[in-house]
């Protein structure tokens, strides 16, 4: 079944406390597409600068992302710079230049409005909802957010979430959002406000599903180094949407799956820089991976 | 099968954000028993002073943990007092008062030298050693451990590594013994120090076995609302030893329902303080609690 993610094009500059890498491609649109396709064709929906080179979208082509919704504008691509601790967790933006986001108004094509399932990857809920306006067709509706909108877009957010079947949100912004420390109850807040599940990424810890009929927690798969966090999530979030565009059907057992599909693309993701890792890995280190933490979790 | 531990039987003071408790029951080895008491009998072995209620220990016997092994010495017990910051894992010791802990000197009964599953709760590897010698038909030995003794008696918690089956830890304890941040690392590194296997506590993200022939990873049992996170470590070890001990085998498909077993003990312990609720609770909650969890974990 169709699936669509708008969200961020970026070239991103990451140090952690043992490499850096300068202006590699990242970006939570990127992410996810390169983690969605495994399972899924993917339309991808963003805007980039004059600076995005032609070859990098025509590379998204050859692993099945449609790029005819990528916006070429004049100006510069985001950019985004960050350095990590040493224990991952804690991440400081060093620089965030909007450039050509700034003014981002997205159009959806015509090929892409019978999308059914559609991503609504990290950015302003304005823009989101905007995007969600021309996908009439759109039958299952994730969206993520971050603590900057729930901080100076509370109102938009709020409206938002009773547009949308699931929320992916990690716990900090979990607990942000809703005023509750304790994370069960701040999940059960969380579908109060309007979406049907929610999904608590937890970082190494792991990801936690939860809605009103079915609970679901899943621990990280242990990678043996982590070399750059960086779209973890939004690999999560590809992995977790492609398995249900491919399965097309959202029932309590395949949403388990699809969570540690999701869990398995975010543990590529991490062991390399930008998508490197995302670029280079098989299916079938895929399907290994999910055995694997099967196994992990088989009682 | 016949189950030991030796550890504290202690008064705990503890404050956190939303409650306090004053001098009620604690201790490494309470903690222990009275959630291994649900599986199998209990051997226990501790010193409290002229001050502990005798009719707590005619309690513990009621619920089949045998007392013969506390040795009751002149002075007064144990006692700690802590307080909790509201994120739960941040734990400051406001007091330690040893009294008749300081001068301890385990003395296994005639009666426990035929104990085959052994648990040295959290004490001075010196102690533990020391009771372990007197336990010669010891057949599978798990050990806990905290940071003042990784600190200040390194050597002989190295000594006594080798002679063990497992050691529990906590995540911050793993990384202190073996100098490594990253955790799947350091657990590897905790088995090259002897162990066959290692268990993981990692509060409320769950808790994570390895050996060299197996993983396990589990969340916690989402609780609704903690009351007070003592001894939930403890608790664990004794669901997680009482099931091993009642099974009467320590194969890798039991070792994983004893982790299931030992984390649904932790949760009913931290739902009150000290022994209260585990004083209440009885085995069919504690089977229910092992369904719901085996429920939100299956694939």
């Amino acid at each position: 079944m169709s699936l669509l993610v708008i969200g961020t094009l970026a070239f991103d500059s990451v140090e952690t406390p043992y490499d850096k890498r300068d202006d590699a491609l990242g970006g939570s649109a990127t992410f996810f597409a390169m983690s969605a396709r495994y399972f899924s064709g993917v339309r991808l929906v963003g805007v980039v600068g004059d600076d995005f080179p032609q070859s990098q979208l025509a590379d998204f082509r050859q692993v099945g992302i449609d790029t005819e919704g990528v916006e070429v504008a004049d100006g510069k691509s985001f950019r985004w710079a960050g350095r990590y601790e040493a224990d991952w967790n804690t991440r400081h933006t060093l620089s965030t230049d909007l450039n050509v986001l700034e003014h981002f108004d997205p159009k959806i094509p015509a090929s892409y409005r019978d999308t059914e399932f559609v991503f609504l990857a990290n950015t302003a809920p304005a823009i989101q909802a905007k995007a969600l306006d021309q996908l009439p067709e759109a039958k299952f509706v994730v969206a993520d957010t971050m603590n900057l909108w729930i901080d100076i877009a509370r109102d938009d957010l709020l409206a938002l979430l009773p547009r949308i079947d699931g929320l992916v949100l990690n716990d900090e912004e979990a607990r942000m959002l809703t005023g509750e420390t304790h994370l069960l109850t701040a999940a059960k807040k969380v579908l109060e406000l309007g979406p049907k599940f929610c999904v608590l990424k937890k970082g190494e810890h792991g990801a936690f599903l939860i809605s009103n009929t079915t609970r679901f927690a899943l621990p990280a798969y242990p990678v043996d180094r982590v070399v750059d966090p960086t779209g973890a999530g939004d690999s999560f979030a590809g992995g977790f949407m492609g398995y249900l565009a491919a399965a097309q059907n959202t029932h309590p057992q395949t949403l388990r799956r699809a969570m540690v599909y999701g869990t398995v693309t975010a543990s590529h993701c991490v062991e390399s820089f930008s998508i490197d890792a995302l670029a280079e890995v098989g299916r079938s280190q895929i399907e290994s991976r999910f055995n694997e933490l099967h196994e992990l979790i088989r009682l």
